[in-house]
């Protein structure tokens, strides 16, 4: 599969980032939503940030905290304490609760050529409500009835949720709740109704049968979701075979709903495949990728803050190709071309 | 608290329950919900029905198999299958996947006096959809707008969801589809709308964060469900410290919402208790029990297919009264009456 990663990459390196308070550092920039606006394509990057200088000793744990005015408590844990579990970069448990080792916001971030980003200096959206207490996470885009619908994931001990927000400037944003209850992340809202109704695909995160499988939804009103159906499942053996989600904002192609999604096999490597989606029905999968699209191959993809990661939350067309803007390593921002008539051609069986 | 279980307890013994067909038995019945129909008390009990004659040295899964023309598969295991690992008296795994030692349908019963029941000698509703491939479980019922709402636990390897189906007789069903994705069940329905909008209670089990905590969410047509909010947590070192979820469907009182729900401690005791929500806004619990309501004491409550279990699916008003129908240790169905005004004056502080 020919896709072509731009030179420039990665685009966007934690480095570039301005820390949104003196006294944190940012770790990560990744996982954006992406759209065309006028001229220009925007992207709400996700930025992790966590305390500097944390004495090797310890681990902290910045978490938004409603009952102090709404401002962030460091939980600082010695990794000799006995109550400490480290379970990856990511993530640790203090008392047998889970917490996230740095706190993510979005961040707007410009470009008239979709290359060479301007990203602005302060948070555009950031954990204000305590469904948000362990940050806001992985956003998607859709231009729907004149404006811009961004679900993102909401972080926090009461569970990962996806919420929903309305903008018009990608400056002040309206926040409309939660529109998928926990554990559900990977929201991706078609752009346009089908069937009279609004749809999304997502991933929820059962915990006694079934798995981490792609499920689309309707909706009357974008808020409110039902009518679930699954949509397709991770395969054992392949690439695909411990988890799937949906990724960028589905394609309306002659063909069907084209979906980029990405799968983690066994070994925890995220590549990145296709879906087809039948227009009328989206439930109903066409095609799908027999092998990756793109797999972990350049050094920001292999090695990073978790590595072996391409992760994309948000894809622009760009006459017949796709401009997917992926996440590398869950560190750097990345993209890469393709031509959409050759992502079609080298799908296999549903 | 002076609950007062019926002296007929149980009321309703697997015994009392035609099998669906003649080379099955019944093994529970239970986990019923309960409505006022005119003069009668209307149920769906849960009915749990399993193979005849399994040798003691095997176990057999019951699947409702789309792909054969919509008959049960049975999935017969040997205990020694180096791929068998036995969980509890109600689930396996056999080569990875988890399976169900029964499978579920609703039944219809009704009464007069509400202690005395003709049972159907037919399942009213049953496993129907792949969704629904290990069985369809304890419904709960609200009268709105008219009509009867089911909603009921549809379980498969897909998952544990909800869904929704309407009647207005009890033996025609209509089939909504499914309302809380996986994972999700203990789904109670308001019986009136509280704001413009209907109104649930849910009860997710994320697998990362957060855990069986009781959520509200809004639907303006019963089919579409967003607006999650969290309505109330376990209690560490309490009864309801593991996992907790809906019981019968809210009674509406001067002071509040008053739901009655189980919960679970560490050792998997369930009991019941009792939360009070603001009329206006149900995500807000005005006061709750401290100690249970019922705790499993009476024989059939402590021992049976899973014993240590008083759990709710349905109550009606009777006068100042509330009539809790309850499975007793997921066997047996069993009654106990209240007074509404004394389970109010019991509560403890949110």
């Amino acid at each position: 599969m020919p896709v072509e990663r731009f030179s420039e990459n990665p685009l966007i390196r934690p480095s570039d980032v301005a820390p949104s308070r003196p006294d944190f550092e940012v770790a990560c920039a990744f996982n954006c939503g992406a759209i065309r606006v006028g001229e220009e394509v925007v992207l709400l990057l996700r930025v992790a940030e966590r305390p500097k200088a944390v004495p090797a000793d310890r681990v902290v744990a910045p978490i938004f905290d409603d009952e102090v005015g709404g401002r962030l408590k460091l939980l600082s844990v010695r990794r000799d304490d006995p109550d400490f579990r480290a379970i990856d970069s990511r993530l640790f448990t203090y008392q047998g609760r889970t917490y996230l080792t740095s706190i993510s916001h979005l961040r707007l971030a410009r470009s008239r050529d979709g290359r060479r980003f301007a990203i602005e200096p302060k948070p555009a959206l950031e954990a204000a409500t305590p469904d948000e207490a362990f940050g806001v996470e992985d956003p998607r885009i859709s231009f729907i009835d004149g404006r811009y619908w961004v679900n993102y994931t909401a972080v926090s001990d009461r569970g990962i949720s996806t919420a929903l927000a309305v903008t018009d400037d990608f400056h002040t944003f309206e926040r409309r709740g939660l529109i998928f209850a926990p554990e559900n992340r990977d929201v991706t809202v078609f752009p346009a109704k089908i069937g009279g109704r609004y749809a999304a695909l997502h991933r929820p995160a059962p915990s006694v049968l079934g798995g981490r499988d792609i499920w689309l939804a309707y909706s009357p009103d974008l808020m409110h979701w039902g009518d679930h159906r699954l949509v397709c499942r991770r395969r054992a053996g392949q690439w695909d075979a411990l988890r799937i989600g949906g990724g960028a904002v589905p394609v309306r192609t002659e063909a069907g709903w084209l979906a980029i999604y990405h799968g983690a096999d066994a070994s925890e490597r995220y590549c990145l495949g296709a879906l087809l989606l039948d227009l009328q029905d989206p439930s109903k999968v066409l095609a799908r990728s027999a092998a990756p699209l793109m797999a972990p191959e350049a050094a920001e993809e292999r090695q990073g803050f978790f590595g072996n990661v391409v992760f994309t939350a948000g894809a622009v067309t760009d006459g017949d190709e796709l401009i997917i803007y992926y996440g590398a390593s869950d560190e750097y921002m990345c993209a890469a071309r393709v031509g959409i008539r050759e992502v079609l051609d080298g799908l296999g069986p549903a």
